[in-house]
This record gives structure tokens, C-alpha cells and sequence, in this order.
């Protein structure tokens, strides 16, 4: 069969979501994807990364089991096996692929494998064959450029596929990039014992967080024993390293975390309007053109569950069911340790946009599950506008904050105020209840504070 | 000063966090606490049994810990250190303990030491001392029954507070009672290595719990290797062991996990309606008598957290405040190894009640963040309504089930629809998703199922 009602070109979490909804609407729907199903997000994105994370706090956690009333250990016999922890990190990799196949295979849809060539807004070549399509959903995703490192010797370089692959743990390794896979990274290597070094343009790490929250993510990095230079970039090359402006750092391997740019198919005859490196589209993810859309990181949002809110939304659309993104109101989520995560403003924005708010903000050090799990750093903020409480913002730093985000998200969806938040009952313990706690706050009648 | 606005007797969950509101209303406030504050919840209960189960699942994990790339632990030198995690135990709730201390302190809230002796509806006395109030909150709490235990050498029968105190491990223990404290304390001596009998008089553990869960329950705990006897007590007592029925069952300890009563204040010139062993109330958790309310597990409501919403409200409709407590929308905490939390009905409540419902049920075990933690086991429930799509009820199985519930029961106070709820966006990879992916099933367009 060449002819369908939706080609999808990528099969990553906007282009496999995107391809089930749209089968099961009735749509006849392939996806051409050149590499693995799942994309970069499964395969050498955010799955792998967590595998390797969840690795190294454990690595970290059974030093101290101690504490826990663990006897045994032998801390100087500890060592991390990053051969075996890759292996870990491939088998879960492989299941989901594997099952991302199979959702492909159940709902009817057909994987094309091979690298997409856009003919027009109706025709898609994959290899000799062309196939036609009444709609188009471009998700292609990203890379960072490597163009950027011209005087550098190309085998210290790493690209974070490459990386995933490594047979062996790098001792001795500079992250290049500040953002959040730069930060993740660069503490899980730092816990299983790696020398690191991060190099950021910007003058903080991960620059779109809250002001509070970015000098947490600095104290923290700095204090697990990683060296950071802000407003930096690698200025030569050296041997067993490079230069960093005028200083020399050590390293075997270069990651490159730099910012990311979109990665488009071949395009014959379409034009599509673009945003920067990436591509324009409106509020139902479609392009100038009006039957080629797009989602996910071609449209410079780079959180998965962006991609595949947007390819939902994207089909939606194709199917007369007009249902837009509030963006303001999806969660931010990043792996760090303690995690961070937050929805909505921060305070810099409210203040930006001139919205009186309250700051209602619980330390996670007092909550009692939180000293039971051993994991007491971190606070819940949750801003409010002054006139009905209106939650404007929650910003989460805790263990489990990508997961404790759920409940703020739903919250801000609902259009609740911390008025209403404050009186949801939490379980008792629990570190859920830090947020109905900031909401006391904000709500003014703090209890455990 | 021996006259106060409100007299609350019992420093637990209901008592001191109704003090911390009533002092922020105004009210001149004492708590009378004749052992500890933060009451059976803190001291003897939620918080130390919760701290060893920590240890206890820690103690199971490292065991695993190979598989995640960790090198250099000798399983047989593993020990469980029964005085060390008691330690760490005693420090979390002192650390506790002291915080509710500082709060009373903070906010105004006189403690006094001592057991309370109710005279009439205003006044109290406590050892020597009378005192006046205008308004009294009975928060007493309960304990289970020993007078059972008639023919039993009451050297082997142990009460939790002071199962918590030992100074050893029981490396045989009989837990008397399948509900949860019975289970969760199983589950955490089984795991660190004792051998253990479950005796219940009910046909199931943990009873009130949806089918399903129950029958997941009963399987983990016998897979764990624990000898559940169910419809069955102890009948007679025998050397290093008690016959159930007509079975010996070694053990060196009895542990009295059986069912509660309340622990009631001795009262002169106050009669109160009874509700069984414990005390009736209306929604403002008033008595029969007006200005005495209780809360807690007086008013048959074991769990911290209802009884902290109780005493909330309580205290608010003694201050004109009228808001009433949704019983229904109150999570359930249960710390048993995967995790149980639920909110609202169950399969053969909404059968009973002769509504028409779906089931949206997802299973962890293909959610990615649930591979990646190595913690598979489980599922989320969510039950709605056939017309509307209201959520009824969500349960779930999980690792964190616990900490997830909040999300749901705050979907479930904002009246939220399965619909609604499957489009509130979740960070990917979260557990979180999981919740959002039963709602897509019960909203009929599942995606990753």
C-alpha cells in the first residue's frame, strides 16, 4: 500500500502517539521512520539517560545504607559497572521499542523504515518508492550542531548517541552545554566517580528556570564536585584536553549538550515557514501549509510529552475535533538530584507581565516521609495571583518532584486556587503533602511551618 | 492560666494540627498530652513503622543491586541491623516530635503533660489542676484489644509501641490481625529475613480493599513466604509457639495487630452518644453534646490524615466556618511493598449502589519510568461513571502508590471527568503517566495499551 490518509515522518513520541491516535480515528496512517521506532527520546534520550541516573542514585544511595540499619557493605569494594548498567539500560530501551512495535502493529499502522524525502505536501519518496498522502505530520526531531567545533580533534567529541554506546564510563569528561540533559549527565557521571567539567555560554545552568531553582541546580553541581564555567565557551585544543578561554581543561571525551536544532527531511517541492532553524505552525501544529503539520522538537519544543500532546492535538484537528495546547500548563520535568520540576510561571514572569502574586513555599527537609526516604532537600513553591488565589506557577525541587508535578498540573488545569489545594486532602506521610502545605501557605493558614 | 477557648485532649494528628488552626483563629488553645506529642501517628505508628519499612525495602534492593550495574556487594555479608534502623527511627521522630513541639510553641498553643479527666462538658481536670473551656476536641485516639488473649502467656504478646522498642529483631513472629498495619509489618519482617504467620479472623487481608487489590495483596504476601491463616485465631498456647486452630505456629513473639477501639478519656458528668466502642458524631464532628467534637480514631477514622481534616473542620464550625468533610474524597495510604492507595468507591461498592461504571485500568509494568526503577509490579484503576465520565474511583498498585493517590483525589474534589483527565498532560517518563493512560482507557481511546 503507498497511499494513506496521514503520513508521519519520525517515529518518536510525537510521531508513534500521534500515529495511534490517528489509527484509531479511522485514519489510514503509516510512519516513515529512518532509524529506530521510539525515537530519540526512547533510544538515546530520555529513557536511556534515567536508566543510567537510576543507576548512579542507587550507586550513591547503598553508600549510605548504613544509615538505614544496613550492615555489609564494603564501601571501598563498590563499583559501578557502567558495562552492566548500559546492558540494564538496553534491555528496557529494547522492550519499549518493542512495544511501541507492537502498539504500531495492533492499531494498523504501517512502519516504513528508511529515510523520508519530501516531494510535495502530498508525496513522500522513502528509497524507490513513492507514497501519497491526503495529510502530513512532520516529527523529525533534533540534534545539537556539531559544525562548532572546527579546531578541536573530532575524536574527543561525542554526540550523546555515541555516548549511550560507550563500552566504558569516561573518567575524565567535559559536558559542553548547561542545560538540562548537560546537567543530568554530568552529575550521574559525577556520582559514579568521573571527573567533570561543565561549559555553558550562558552565566547559569538550565537559564529558563526559576531564579531560585537555577541557583540550586549551581550550588548543587558545584558542591557534588563538578567544575562549571558560565559565559564560556572551548576556545582550543590541547593534549588530554582543550582550553576553555585561557584555562586548560582536562578531558578524554567532549559531550555535546549544545542547544539543539531541528532535523528536517529533504524537501523537493514544499516550503514551509520557519522559525529560526525550526518550523512555524499554529496553534493545531499545522505549517504555512495547511494538511503538513508538524510536532515535538521540529517545532522547538523539546519535552516528550510536548511531542506527543502536540501530534495529539495535530490529529485531532485533521478529524474536525478542534482542541488546542495550553503550553503554559504542560510539566517541565528534569532528572537532576534531588529532580526538578515545574508548570506555569515563575516569579520573574508574573512580575514581567505585572501580576501581584504569593509566594507559598514549604521546605521538603520537614515533611516526615521525606526524612524516612532520606531525601530532604528541595522545596514546593506555589504562586498565586493576589485577587483569588489563582495558581499561577508551582516549582518543584524534590526526589520525586517529575513525578509530584502531576498533581500541580492538574491543579492549574482545573483552575484551581490554593484555596481549593489546601483543602485536598493528602495522605499522611507522604511528601505529597509539601504541596498541600505551600498551598497553606499561600492560602495563609500554614500549618506545619 | 487554667481557662481556654478550646481544650484538646490528645496531642496526635487531629489534636495538634487542630490546635495549630484554632490558634490562628484566635482561640486560646491547650493541648493535654499524657505521653508524647504527635500521639500513636508519630510515636508508635505511621512514622517509625514507615521508617523501618524504608529500611526494609532499601535492605531488598541493594540485594538487587547487581542488575543495575553495581559491583562489590557480598550478599551473604548483608545484615539487617534491627538497632541501627531503630535509631535512625528514633531520630526521625524525635525530630518530629520536636517540630510539633516548636509549632504548639509558635502559634501560641499551651501543652500540658498529663492524663485528662473530663468533669463535664467545660471543665477538665489534670492531676491536681481544673481547667475551663468553652469548647473541648476528644482526640484520644484507640488501641487494639489485649483482653483477648486470655490464655496465652502474656510474655509473648506484644503491643506495637513496644514491638517498636525492641532492642532485637523477632526472628519469628506471629502478626495477630490481616489489616494493614498487620500487613505492612509482615512484609517489612519477612523482608529482612524473620520468619513469619499472618492470623485473621476475616476470609481476606486487608477486607475493605477492591477485590482485585486484595487478591494482589494475599498473593504478594504469600509469595513473600509468609503463612497467612485466614478465618482462623489463636486457640491455645503451646511451647515456642500457639496452636491456630488445630495447627502449631512456631514463634517467639505475638504481635497484637488486631482491631481497634477507642482509647476514651474517663468521664464524670459527660455522657456522649456511642457508635459501637467509639463516638458519634455529626459532619461538624460534633458529640452529642455540642461543644465537645472529636476526631481521630475515637470517631472510628484511623487513618492521620482524616483525622487531621476532622479536627480542621471541627475547629473551623466552633469559629462560624462551616465546611464539611467529603469522607468518599479522603485517600487511603497503605505501605505495603508495592504500595496501595485508592480514594473513592470500589468495583462492588458502585455495584451495590446500582451505578453503571467503566474501568480504566493500566498496568506499571509497561510504563517506562516503572522498568527504569526496577519496581514493575502493580496497576492504576480509575472507575467513572458510564454517563458523564465522572471519576468514581481510582486505585492504584504501585511502588509510590501512596504519593500518586493526591493526584486523583485532587481530580476527584474538582469533580473531574476521565475525558478531562486524559488530557491533562504528564512528564514523560514518569509513573505519573500511568494514571493518565487508565484514564485514556476508560475514556476509550487508550494509547500506550
Amino acid at each position: 500500500m503507498t497511499t494513506f490518509d496521514l503520513i508521519i515522518i519520525g517515529g518518536g513520541p510525537a510521531g508513534y502517539v500521534g500515529a495511534i491516535r490517528a489509527a484509531q480515528l479511522g485514519m489510514k496512517t503509516a510512519v516513515i521512520e529512518k532509524a529506530k521506532m521510539g525515537g530519540m527520546c526512547l533510544n538515546w534520550g530520555c529513557i536511556p539517560s534515567k536508566a543510567f541516573i537510576e543507576s548512579a542514585k542507587l550507586f550513591k544511595k547503598i553508600a549510605d545504607a548504613k544509615s538505614f540499619g544496613i550492615d555489609g557493605i564494603d564501601k571501598k569494594a563498590l563499583k559501578f559497572n557502567w558495562k552492566k548498567a548500559a546492558k540494564r539500560k538496553d534491555r528496557i530501551v529494547m522492550r519499549l521499542v518493542k512495544g511501541v512495535e507492537y502498539l504500531m502493529k495492533k492499531n494498523g499502522v504501517e512502519i516504513i523504515n528508511g529515510e523520508a524525502k519530501i516531494l510535495d505536501n502530498e508525496h513522500v519518496m522513502v528509497g524507490d518508492t513513492k507514497y501519497t498522502c491526503d495529510k502530513m505530520l512532520i516529527a523529525t526531531g533534533s540534534r545539537p550542531l556539531r559544525a562548532e567545533y572546527k579546531n578541536i580533534d573530532q575524536k574527543k567529541i561525542m554526540e550523546i548517541d555515541e555516548f549511550f554506546a560507550l563500552e566504558e564510563k569516561p573518567e575524565c569528561i567535559l559536558v559542553d552545554g548547561g542545560r538540562i540533559n548537560a546537567c543530568e549527565m554530568a552529575l550521574m557521571l559525577r556520582y559514579t566517580g568521573s571527573k567533570v567539567t561543565m561549559v555553558t555560554e550562558s552565566d547559569s545552568l538550565i537559564p529558563f528556570l526559576d531564579e531560585e531553582i537555577r541557583k540550586f541546580v549551581m550550588d548543587k553541581i558545584k558542591k557534588a564536585g563538578i567544575t562549571v564555567y558560565t559565559g564560556a565557551e572551548i576556545s582550543k585544543d590541547a593534549e588530554d584536553g582543550v582550553y576553555v578561554g585561557d584555562d586548560y581543561v582536562e578531558c578524554d571525551v567532549i559531550l555535546n549538550a549544545k542547544r539543539r536544532r531541528a532535523v528536517l527531511p529533504e524537501m523537493e517541492e514544499l516550503e514551509l515557514e520557519r522559525n529560526g532553524h525550526f518550523l512555524q505552525i499554529n496553534e493545531f501544529m499545522q505549517t504555512s501549509v495547511p494538511n503538513v503539520y508538524a510536532a515535538g522538537d521540529v517545532t522547538k519544543q523539546f519535552f516528550a510529552q510536548v511531542a506527543s500532546a502536540q501530534a495529539l492535538t495535530a490529529v485531532n484537528h485533521m478529524n474536525d475535533i478542534k482542541e488546542t495546547l495550553d503550553y503554559n500548563k504542560l510539566p517541565v520535568n528534569i532528572y537532576t538530584d534531588p529532580e526538578i520540576a515545574y508548570v506555569g510561571y515563575n516569579e520573574e514572569q508574573l512580575k514581567q507581565k505585572g501580576i501581584d502574586y504569593k509566594v507559598g513555599k514549604f521546605p521538603i527537609s520537614v515533611n516526615g516521609k521525606a526524612m524516612i526516604e532520606g531525601e530532604t532537600e528541595g522545596f514546593v513553591k506555589v504562586l498565586s495571583e493576589t485577587k483569588y488565589g489563582e495558581v499561577m506557577g508551582v516549582h518543584i525541587v524534590a526526589a520525586d518532584a517529575t513525578d509530584m508535578i502531576a498533581e500541580a498540573v492538574m491543579a492549574m488545569r482545573l483552575e484551581s486556587t490554593v484555596d481549593e489545594l489546601a483543602r485536598v486532602v493528602h495522605a499522611h506521610p507522604t511528601i505529597s503533602e509539601t504541596f498541600m502545605e505551600a498551598s497553606y501557605v499561600a492560602a495563609d493558614r500554614p500549618v506545619h511551618i
